[in-house]
């Protein structure tokens, strides 16, 4: 079972990630389409929370080489197995606050003698192989948000949890929680500190660090500074995007003679 | 009941249309948020083919004050029918070919004496109140495609057939079968002229005339032309686009300074 | 092979009928668990139109006692042949016009050497047994609509058809067609007379007639003229009913004293 | 944003509720058609547990006037949020107990400083606008549930909890884990005196109070006594209710005179 | 309400159960007229985990002569109240530590005064009749797994919980967790024994005993054994093992005189 | 865009089928890992009938190495047109009769100017590439139903018509309407000689031939005798059967010594 993404991590790129709210899965193709490294469906904030949404959405990009994650909505062990089930390799768990709840995570997430998921990995053995259970212990990603005050001053110690592989930082939580006025602002340098220093806490420890970039820009922003699991776009802000952006073109534009297609 | 395109036509404007092949409410929603006159849900080409698909778009966008159409995916009476009683408001046909065909299609569209539409408005009596069915004649719309050499030809007749309110122009279809090589080729002058004739017959019909242009550039050319229904966007085309130059950002640009946001 | 309806059809009974136009499971399994004799699930003007809806709801009233009936959106043979496929007991067949297209739809539901029904009753095996396909030419309901004034003219042809079970007639397209002001108007002497014959045609013919009643009260009227078949109800319209009468009663009533219980 | 139901409480009115246990869109949108100030999906015993089936219900009455409240099925945070966030206005927690699990349904509901809701509202950005999230801690409504005696208990204290809008009371719960052999008896003087009391606790800290009063003529009483948010029809039982009821109709009069509609 | 199972234990019959992890109505629907005593979804490893998903082929099986039960992800009160209240007889609950979960899980299905089930049985009071909320707490069935080293350590004082109708023996993880190289090996003295030493605690307890035995020869020898409660096939695995078997009987043999036939 | 199939036929090699009537992803994601070259998803008489069904179990084997089929239910263009915009390979036309129904058959899956196929290849642009309008018509297979008395009168003209890829015998029906008394009786000589005539028709104009031959010991005879096209199980069937034998096993076998394992 080869892990792109691990592979990627070994050689030191960073990965890029799309980010998937809408839940249906021939958005989803047409994501993977793109070649992004990775899709994480959100279904903490994002509109496919459950299996049923979920399933068909891994279904529909197997085989197009983009990995698929997903953001848990919390901690919830049974749902965190059930998604390592139905074929998930990359879990980001929100909200986490210190060692203890970023332990139980990692125990969810994995086998005897590592942890306590439960054997039944039903899609799982059907896409990746009947080894599955043997080597989903090193072949499943796990990665803790850092988007609450607490994680932020635990971040030390939760770095040490055995089998994590690394941080997710959530901007706009962490922002907010910290009282910040304006909200994720990669342009205040007080802000901008603490993202460098939770990049280097990992870095101590060898472990990756991904940020909810947005925006292509962002994205490249934090991987030029060592950021290795990317975020730059969201499926249903990307869509509502671009079509604005159209109908504004279409009303704006008086000009007649250039004629476009795509 | 107000029908909001027949207002604006009557006042000479253009509506701008919003083209739905995703096959899901959400992304429905989204697009119907920003704005457009029209959305048409295509139910040849796109992914919500039959009223499982359809009816949660339709519920999603209710209210929005974007106008549902549906593009038939064939001359079907029954099918007519039913997007009619879910509370489509305007209907555009496919692959019509002459005067025959289009009257037919009128006949399912339209309640006795006009046509044979069956009486049984589930939705549209919910949505727009229990005067629909003695209004729905005057309501609903109508559109023709012209799309292959047949009807083309036959265009004089089909402008005559007596409640069909427009013309809608299918270039791609319509270039292939006239055998041009480039398809849709907006800046061909031979090709241009036939889409200048199909809006003159129509304007000697007082019939509107639509045209999938694709891109907000080319319906602004076809709205300035006299085209009064202009297609100018493709939702699943629309994500893949930007999808890709949100990956291609990423990936081409060195720059890292700029912090983008949206 | 038993088929309760045509029992109750043999011992001279009338058969109760709720009209489904609800596509959900539960409203079918809260129909079912009333008590009629049939069940029709709309697919002309309902919203479960296709068998992606219509499975589930036939899955939840199977061992209810309620026989499942269809009413089609047209005389399509391939949807005839996938409802009875699908375990539907009796169709009823809206728009018929004369022998020709009643003769297609006889033929679309039966097996060879009646008709042409393909073989492959998928569901209808697992539910029915496997000595279905022997049966199910016996088994099987045919009732076809009275709505248009064509069939009207042509019912005596109509009634000779061989494997026809029955009439069922459309009050409401039925007088629209006819150009009667007032729809379905059950007072109207002329119009009853028109019922009146339609059932004295099926007598001679000893085919059943039913009727689209639309309240209990006319569904015993006809059912006392000598209807066999009389729908009582419309899932749909019946919930909007209760739900207004309900917010009347409580904006209504000052009373307080009387305290309800349902 | 405007809040209609926190307008009507603030002029001191009692706004109407439909209960909603059926998981589908077109069910919700007729019930929505009606006029009710509110609609809950019931998540704890209805048949729309999750976001997949409440999803469409949203979207289906978005418009129509009718606010929708969801009863969650517990004291879950993410679920809470996932409500929140795809544009659910009002929460009725069930099951509470006391300060503490009442303080954390509180705290999953608001977005800081008041509490820890994660940022991230994917529909209610589109339907309620941009400034949804600096609003949101004002706009959403909370209701507590008192239906069991520890909550009854420490309902005094649970008053006072920050943001709290108001209890829910769930009578059949209550008296049966009060012991009560028949449950939710209001003419009972003694299972009225606690819900009487109840509301005097409400009205001594400027809450408002809600009851569970299934017809329309309970609804009625309690309004009167001083509820403020009135729950009069589960659309269930309303659709078994009447479809029993037809059935009756049909069966028992033999009358065949008087010819009814609806 | 008579409870099948109940009855067949009583008269000291082993059940046979089948495993169900495929999320769809119809294979749910094949497997009940194969003629199990039980069926069981899987909503821990299964790809059917939520009521969306589950509530159809509760439906589906409906009055089959199978019964229902669910395995549930986890101890979740809110989930374990939703299965009882759309019909689920028995609950099947994993990952079972000692006493004090055991206990909240069978506190979770039962009514005042054995637990704090909450009132709204929507669809059992459909299906079992309005008497069902009486009844309840005798016709349900909750059987605790024993899966964990912990449960093994406290079975005996799990065993004395009232209300538990039985345990249920996941094999695999408890091999895995008691660190046994070869899982679920049913050959390994040391393992049969432990999997005796459960049986003759529940004997000793007045409890049945259930096993997750894979085949139907295992079942048989655990059935024979004295095991009440025997799981032998699983939908999806069932389904690949012939699909593989018909695909290398057709690439094998040459033979080609035999013409067989199913 | 490589098509595996027509490789193989190439090297006059015979392609193995899976029929598929269950209406759901996982089922059909399991039998593409078994190896089939071939799905054919049965339109006609299986489960999954429209786009909204076909299209996730489309998406769900993308990939595996299984190339998917689906039987027609019907001959309609608008039907044809969708499957092929959905990305199907190869079509089944069923109940074809001579040269006018199959020349339509050819004509509504071919673009111009060999038909009139409308172009708009919505997922077979994502899934095959951008070229796959252009070579669209190299690419998509065509297989002719040989089931009615009809076709085979007229087998040597249908045989004729350009584009055709080949036969597909449907055994049931054709005996069925050739009045045979057992249906599809491959030990009947005077069966077996029209099956060996249609091959032999068919080898004379460089077609190939299939065959439903619905076991694997049929689907090597006729692969032996010159089938290039051989289905061999349905996934419904096949559920059965190992369902029905897993509990028979369990019942009849009183030997307990050997346990076995899947």
């Amino acid at each position: 079972m080869k892990n792109k993404i691990k592979e990627k991590w070994a050689k030191g790129e960073a990965v890029s990630n799309a980010w998937i709210s809408i839940p249906n899965a021939w958005t989803a193709e047409i994501m993977a389409s793109v070649g992004y490294d990775v899709m994480t469906i959100d279904a903490q904030h994002g509109l496919a929370a459950d299996l049923a949404n979920i399933l068909p959405m891994l279904q529909a990009i197997e085989g197009s080489g983009t990995v698929p994650f997903v953001r848990l909505p919390d901690n919830n062990p049974a749902f965190i197995m059930r998604m390592l089930d139905a074929g998930v390799v990359g879990l980001i768990c929100p909200m986490l606050e210190g060692v203890e709840d970023t332990a139980a995570f990692i125990k969810a997430a994995k086998y005897y003698p590592k942890g306590n998921r439960s054997l039944g990995p039903t899609r799982s053995n059907v896409v990746y192989g009947e080894n599955y259970a043997k080597e989903a212990n090193d072949f499943t990603i796990t990665l803790a948000m850092i988007e609450t005050p607490e994680a932020l001053k635990n971040i030390r110690n939760i770095a040490k949890i055995p089998d994590l592989d690394g941080f997710y930082v959530g901007p706009w939580d962490l922002s907010m929680s910290l009282g910040y006025e304006k909200l994720a602002d990669f342009q205040d340098p007080s802000f901008l500190k603490i993202l460098k220093e939770i990049l280097d806490v990992a870095n101590e420890h060898n472990l990756v660090t991904g940020i909810h970039a947005a925006t292509p820009e962002n994205a490249r922003f934090f991987a030029d500074m060592g950021y290795k699991f990317v975020t730059m776009i969201n499926d249903s802000s990307a869509l509502k995007t671009i079509a604005k952006s159209t109908l504004a073109n279409f009303e704006g534009s008086g000009k007649n003679g250039e004629l476009g297609a795509y």
